[in-house]
């Protein structure tokens, strides 16, 4: 790697940072949400921040690291926590921020720069009546480039599946690292999979087109059950109902809930909760059906006065990992994972596994659509307190018929399905044949005979 | 019954007819789909019709009816199958269609009265870009009462599910057949179900609430397979999808497309066909799955030019029941029947059923969501030889595991779960407490100990 050589070469073209605290900030991501990134990847940081302020920039700065042999990690807002906008082996962190553009909007799709963040393209969008279908609970800080390339789902998956599913993404563009000018290739189709969620090794996203949604004006509500069970059995109700046009279904259970400040007055101590997005037309069914399920409904925003509904926080950002983000406010030894329960009988493994592990792994549940039927994810809180424990609980869900996607891991694999994905290598060699980019992501690249029994640890980090 | 004093009382208030030809003509539904049913009921016919211009009126002829003791059935536009429009006991039919207004539509809703044509519904619902979720392949012809008094679901319940999921109606106003002035009662949540297909045996509807849809430009499309099992798993993917925004997803065996006249050139002869109504922003992947299925798109109606697309019907006029009609113009001895094929492993079900029957119960499937996950509907059209062998026909697909909805039977029983609805018993004891309301539609009314294990038969009607 001659980083130097690629400053003086983008001098004066692209805006460059090498100010040390610019540095670290720019290279890290919510990677403490977890002890053991934070551990591994405390001390990562790239040599120099580039912030193109046009895709020709961006393309200027990839030529001149594909020259200069500097490895490249692509940042949008650093809004994930895996880790996996950070630069394991430094070199050049490229932020895209600056390319935030709303290109074009049509029916039922959306065209953005990468650096786009989702509140403002649906700001945009909703002009015409549509917004996004999915956004993490980071919706009003993340990027769609950095979503597409590192997420998976979220907030609208209950309705729409996840970004994996046929539809929800229709374009990329992606610029790759294969020569002094990059190749530009538009992918669509199953070829989307080469760079979604592939966190930049495989291509540099460019150019995003999504599709849209009708945008409602969307009514939050609480029910609270003095039962695990009737609140899980609720969210099951709500997510199997065809007819009932619903954003978001999440369920926690009373200590998680204990975490949601704001909402104190609506959380009776003791009783676990169901937060629902649902279209007004929706709303009363949803009330009603929380009621026959043995429920309260203690809070609906469409029965607030103005003053109260501005003053607490979207429900949405109670879901997903801002549950998580809420509990490490309060205590900062918490942690969290991430739970697939299967069908059929989710609602027999939650409580199977809320009794496992009591009040060391407070049950969070989100609910979704998988592969066309009723899907839940766990994100329980985790108490932690050594690796070791952690990775006993990991492999405690596993044996119960529950599979950990484990957000304690930086790697692409380990992370998902503990397999090389050999659509993404394969595109891989040809989108980046030195390997310059996100170096230590993608295991298959680095080591494809990698045995995933233990951890694995990109060479440049110690131990 | 006194049919002269009611026609005293309304003559000059409510326009009547009595020309024996109109009360034939509005007595009768589009029961000739079955033989059987076509044997029962050729005879049926009111003594009058009414055809009241306003709610006003329509309450004045309930009134008259409730003193002179005259039964009372109600019609939409007659485009049901099952006969449930038909007056078994004479009496006053009430024709809504001239109470065809729609009266309001707001965000994802639209209030009309019953007589209101569904395409002329959403005529008026898309200036706001927004259209009915669900309708039967009758759309330019059935009127919204009717539908939600005897239809179950259709196009969009790929999207939706049926009319009977929460959300689907929002509010139905009924009146009562109960005095001389009709109690007015409005139904919502679990209420609806009191009213919504019961045939119009618990009240008469004065108006709906429904909710609306985006209103995209659907595409069409057909995509053709070797072999049927080809279609069948192609059209399961499809149905799982969950980022697909599709209208409807239909399958039909080869046989059943030689019906399709007008689509010829767009059908190899021998190939099972899978017809598609997919969003614009949809439709390239539907057709990139299709490929992937081992199928071949013939048709595209996003690639028509002007002309030919004009001439074509539209793909969700090749499905529910409008398969059996083009079927049935060819060959007036086809009739068909409504199996629920459940899930797990839907295609084989469908596979085993078809090997069973060859040519004489051409497969012919729906795709719909049902209860949260993949549902699928057939409509096999039948070569209809003799009652008992329909019965016997009936009878192995139970066997089978294949629970069938019997449109050769008028009664809400036969044709559904063959079960009491103890809700709509209930409130027709309220609502209608005299029976006067479409006599001999309920068999719970009529007969409380009635054994399923042989056909209903109401007294009026000669065998």
């Amino acid at each position: 790697m001659d980083i130097a050589a690629l400053k003086a070469e983008l001098d004066g073209e692209v805006p460059l940072e090498e100010n040390p605290r610019i540095l670290q900030q720019k290279s890290r991501d919510f990677y403490w949400y977890s002890p053991v990134l934070k551990r591994q990847l405390d001390a990562v940081a790239a040599d120099l921040v580039a912030t193109p302020r046009s895709v020709d920039e961006l393309h200027a700065a990839l030529g001149s690291a594909w020259r200069n042999d500097v490895p490249v990690t692509v940042r949008g807002a650093g809004t994930g926590n895996y880790g996996q906008a950070m630069p394991l082996a430094g070199g050049l962190v490229i932020d895209v921020s600056a390319l935030d553009r709303v290109i074009e909007i049509g029916e039922g799709r959306v065209v953005a720069e990468p650096g786009a963040i989702l509140a403002k393209i649906d700001e945009a969008t909703r002009a015409s009546g549509q917004e996004l279908r999915l956004s993490p609970s980071t919706y009003h800080t993340a990027s769609i480039g950095g979503f597409v390339a590192g997420g998976s789902g979220g907030v609208g998956s209950i309705r729409w599946g996840g970004l994996r599913d046929a539809g929800n993404i229709i374009r990329l563009r992606l610029a790759a690292l294969d020569g002094s000018i990059p190749s530009v290739v538009d992918l669509t189709g199953d070829d989307i999979a080469k760079a979604s969620h592939a966190y930049g090794t495989t291509g540099v996203i460019t150019e995003v087109e999504m599709p849209l949604a009708p945008a409602y004006a969307w009514v939050d509500l609480l029910a609270t059950f003095p039962t695990l069970e009737g609140a899980v059995r609720y969210g099951e109700t709500l997510a199997a109902a065809d007819g009932l046009l619903l954003k978001n279904v999440a369920v926690v259970d009373a200590s998680v809930a204990g975490y949601f400040k704001r909402h104190a007055p609506y959380l009776p101590a003791g009783e676990a909760v169901a937060i629902v997005v649902a279209a007004p037309f929706a709303v009363d069914d949803v009330a009603r059906l929380a009621a026959r399920a043995g429920g309260t409904v203690t809070l609906r925003s469409d029965q607030l006065d103005e003053a109260t509904r501005a003053r607490l926080p979207a429900a949405f950002e109670l879901s997903w990992n801002h549950t998580t983000l809420r509990a490490l406010r309060v205590d900062p030894a918490i942690t969290y994972l991430q739970v697939l329960y299967p069908q059929p009988d989710i609602c027999g493994k939650v409580l199977r596994i809320a009794e496992i592990f009591g009040d060391e792994a407070p049950t969070h549940l989100e609910f979704v659509r998988f592969d066309g039927a009723v899907g839940c994810f766990g994100l329980p809180l985790i108490r932690y307190t050594t690796e070791a424990r952690l990775d006993e609980i990991v492999a405690i869900h596993e044996d119960n018929g529950c599979p950990i996607f484990n957000p304690h891991r930086y790697t692409l694999e380990e992370g998902g399905m503990k397999e090389t994905d050999a659509v993404q290598l394969a595109f891989k060699r040809r989108a980046d044949p030195k390997g310059l980019l996100n170096p230590g992501k993608m295991i298959a690249w680095d080591n494809p005979d990698f045995d995933y029994g233990k951890p694995y640890l990109f060479p440049t980090l110690a131990r």
